[in-house]
């Protein structure tokens, strides 16, 4: 039930900005979505405007996600009261007086970059701490890109997890971005950490071009491959690529040659499950027939093959219950995000705290 | 488990006749179904009587209704064992001797008006009070109907909840019966109450014919149109219907034009789910092809729009726990019917109470 | 949860041989099963050797069933750690040292007359007490044969009363090996026991051959049928077979005629589910076209018709909860087996209690 998220320790980080959708999924219906544990419909007017409510309206408590986006605001689809982007009933049909507690929890919702992003305060009275984060990327000419949104049946962290450890490509995406395994394996790893923010590099020179590379880019022969991931809290950026072999560019960003770079952003819809917004954005060589789609499909044929192992790894640990594991080398990426997590979460159980005393 | 359902405070009125099926169902083969939390096994021998047994076999506990239908009563589809109508045990194969406690729970089943009725008695020898109601218009020659059986993911109160504030045909069933929003918002409402039965009428004079009353009747244009809905608490009777615009009859009984009279038998199956047996019968009008099975083709259509939105309410309630509503206008009628229900349970519970003491 | 079942008092009588599956099921693929509540990973090298391993990366948990079999034993999926035969690891791809505990808990498996057998211990340091049960039927050339594994939502004793008692065929299985109901169920039967083995048999002389023993085998008319059912914790073996009638060898092991012998490996899955591992053999009839594929195809659909039973019963069972049920004259095999049962059950339980203190 939700009651439990909404007061005592919070589960998650909270007075932060979330990933709650893509620009492009607000037309002209609601759409529903549970973020960190609430219920929340999503609407845009005809404006242009976009507004996150509560997904229970007041009165019988329908979804408000069941209803229909008007000019003025989003109507419930059982007796037709009208809702602002604010929460506040505008409307009540068949009667003159509108009850003050006539209105639904609202939440701050803003388009950035083509990505909707939520606050999700730690307590009734938390505020935005500034603007959402920009996404560049996406308006940058130089890339096209595309992308999707998944449904996990396991906990958010565990995506953090295999973000930051690409060790598995040469096992679980043999088919795709894979590679070499032991080359995988073996490459140097640097991880470093400013702030909340771990960055782990990966050099892997004189490689072979995994099937996507070679479809997507000309490459000569074998190439010099990198792979930088980026965690922050709400989100995770990654930029891969390669050059031909026997460069000594590969930690410029001005580097020439094939470019991946994902956006992932993964949001807790409770404790058990999770939200992944992910887009790929790819440089079209001007020798090749684009590879935008081949990048794009590839891409989501990977992130289905880390769902099928996320979620069967998450199964194995509810039926064997907490167990000791054994950590390896390429753990040191995912254990230092873990711990950004948890002293985020409790400066905000912190807060909440201070609030409800 | 059914076993907090028979003992402790009862969740529903008790001593009372329960609709459990239509008297069509009962054919050659056992029908199963819960009602109050009681699974029970409903059968009809050649000879026409109809009976209701505990759903489970005294001997291996396999439910009676995987058994066959005999001349003498409902065998036992595992070992053969065979039950009479009343639940005695007449036979175990392979065994002369047939120990006393060889019986299972019997329940009173009547048939009338083809409505099938189940007395669900507080107390162990809790008998039925008099007959179950009457239902002429099952065999109102003027009349001719169909209905159905559904099954709801949702408290039977609900779908009370529903009957009562056809208010939201506006919102929910534009396509059927809806007509304008507005007009059935703003309809004058008439709440009265005698005893255990409150009605709910409206007038919607000079209003325009919905889809389903304009394909079914040669109305000239505009309509006059009543809603009388009469809540019991095991059933609802809704009548509803139209005339030519302009008249001043719609309070009286024998008005003409088109009518629909719906029979809306309300079982709880658990606490959280229910049955929804109905008919729906109409009055062909002699100058145009008979719009029976079109109005029980859009009935059912209507209902199953209902269904969607009580099964997405409770869902929503479950998720969100136990808080707050607005009541509004229309709540009225609903509201006195949730009174009347508990004051039903609550007196079942003393009866329960006082036997157990 | 797992956990439960490995400490406490165990559920089911352990320091056994139980049936883990065929032979014929392991190629080169992991298989999964959860065996007696321990989900368990099982493997075949190419040099014909077996294995079985907790189902559990001690990395990140990955079940090691999604993983793919090497030369050298099991390599998981996501990170590529690789175990042996006895689960320890043998290389942690891009590190050299492997940690001491870098292992995972292994069980005894042996595979003898093309049946797979697990040894589930009662305490940490339990060894096989012996082989494996021998079961010649398999590699006897009179006989040909052929089988299946069937998952249950139902506990393992449900298949045990099931198999012990053999007439409940005439009210089940009346398409294929039933019979006449009447004669099954007056039938004399003989209840013996022999340490853990409890032993039916029933002769029914002079009755009617059923489907599938007049599809199989050139009978004149009517014949003498012999059951004899020998139950074993771990499995129950069935002979079942008939001659022509006017014999009086029905207790004579060199009889001739039709023989269908049964062997069924019952392993609990949890509490509240079971594997059924079953073959059927038979002595194909030199005059008659060979009934082998016949008879196992009559076989598995009869076993279904039990697995539909005995799975209504148990969901029957679990919405009545616990409450008395009344013995008829068949009960004296399965009653006898339970007892078995719990006595065995009771001795693992002192066991582990024994190493726990």
């Amino acid at each position: 039930m939700t009651q439990t998220i909404h007061s005592g320790a919070p589960a998650f980080p909270l007075d932060q900005w979330y990933v709650a959708g893509f620009a492009w999924e607000l037309q002209d219906v609601p759409v529903a979505r549970t973020l960190l544990g609430h219920p929340v419909v999503m609407f845009r007017t005809a404006d242009g405007r976009v507004a996150a409510l509560e997904d229970r309206c007041c009165h019988r408590e329908l979804p408000l996600s069941c209803g229909a986006v008007e000019a003025r605001g989003l109507r419930c689809g059982y007796h037709g009261l009208l809702f602002d982007h604010g929460g506040r009933c505008l409307e009540i049909p068949g009667q003159e007086r509108i009850p003050a507690k006539a209105c639904v929890k609202s939440f701050a919702l803003r388009e950035r970059d083509q990505i909707l992003w939520i606050w999700m305060g730690a307590t009734p009275d938390s505020k935005p701490a500034g603007e959402p984060p920009a996404y560049a990327v996406h308006s940058d000419e130089r890339y096209r890109f595309g992308g999707g949104v998944y449904h996990y049946d396991a906990p958010y962290q565990l995506i953090h997890d295999n973000l930051l450890d690409l060790s598995h490509l040469g096992y679980v995406h043999l088919k795709t971005i894979g590679g070499n395994a032991r080359i995988h394996m073996n490459a140097e790893l640097r991880v470093t950490q400013q702030g909340d923010v771990v960055t782990v590099v990966r050099h892997m020179p004189d490689s072979d071009p995994p099937p996507t590379y070679a479809a997507a880019w000309p490459f000569k022969g074998r190439i010099d491959r990198w792979q930088e991931v980026e965690f922050h809290p709400s989100h995770v950026r990654i930029w891969t690529g390669a050059m031909d072999a026997g460069t000594d560019r590969l930690d410029n960003p001005q580097r020439e040659g094939f470019h991946m770079r994902g956006f992932h952003g993964v949001t807790p819809e409770t404790e058990t499950s999770a939200h992944y917004f992910w887009t790929i954005a790819t440089n079209p060589h001007p020798g090749m027939e684009d590879p935008t789609q081949l990048v794009i499909d590839q891409t989501a044929a990977t992130f289905e093959e880390d769902k099928v192992v996320i979620e069967a790894q998450f199964r194995n640990q509810q039926r064997f219950g907490a167990r000791p594991v054994v950590d390896i080398h390429v753990d040191v990426g995912p254990n230092r995000a873990r711990r950004v997590i948890e002293r985020l979460r409790a400066a905000s159980a912190r807060a909440r705290e201070a609030c409800e005393a």
